[in-house]
């Protein structure tokens, strides 16, 4: 399906999901169904980012809790030094190389040189976000 | 249309938006322009909330472009203490006040005790990070 922002030429397709950070994975996921109505569709431990997490399905996107399997992780890192909170967005593209290039053309930095294995069986890179107004950026090819 | 999480009884039907704050809203916007293709399909100052905000369509989702219009203001303190980045995130509800009773019927605090006024013609309000595990939520009826 070709969406309104691809005819418009972005190569941004969706937006795929917002990344919360918590200490308490359950606690929030009973949060999210109990206030919202919200409900999860996927589960998945990514044990080289050291990561667990759970996302609840909002139209074609996604929350996406996020929880430290371990000390010293990025995710118990980013809890350390800041608490509980917005972690970084997932924007959905078609191809992640693509994109990837055409966002480090344009002045981005790559956490990522080259597109790696994403949660869901996707293929994602990030986007350091000192390059990014702040905002650590994920780009996700389904 | 009723939507995948609505029929699962979901009150958010879509990802409405993810807000990020900046010192540079022309920047910002440049930034997502070239580097994404992104483009602006709403402008808009706040005065009662002193921000200026920019929307970029991302398929039904919108980045929101945030900054201050005076010292002070939420969003200029939010920058003075945390730096630039994702300020919160905005769920689209189809009756912003009944969310609004779901959410604090579940413990969530209400910063908004009614729903007011937002941007581009909406109805919102804003639940408190504080109870929400960090992270600032908006609910928003078209």
């Amino acid at each position: 399906m070709t969406t309104a922002s691809e005819q418009a030429g972005s190569l941004l397709t969706e937006l795929d999901h917002v990344a919360i950070a918590v200490r308490d994975l359950e606690a929030a996921i009973a949060f999210y169904e109990t206030a919202f109505g919200a409900t999860v569709t996927h589960r998945e431990t990514i044990e080289a980012d050291g990561v667990s997490e759970a996302l609840l399905a909002v139209a074609e996107s996604y929350v996406q809790l996020l929880t430290p399997t371990r000390a010293g992780s990025p995710v118990a890192k980013y809890l350390d030094a800041k608490g509980e909170g917005i972690h970084h967005v997932g924007y959905r593209v078609s191809d992640c190389a693509t994109a990837l290039a055409a966002a480090t053309a344009s002045g981005a930095r790559a956490i990522d040189p080259v597109p790696r294995p994403g949660s869901r069986g996707t293929t994602v890179a990030f986007l350091h976000p000192k390059t990014s107004f702040g905002t650590l950026i994920e780009l996700v090819q389904e």
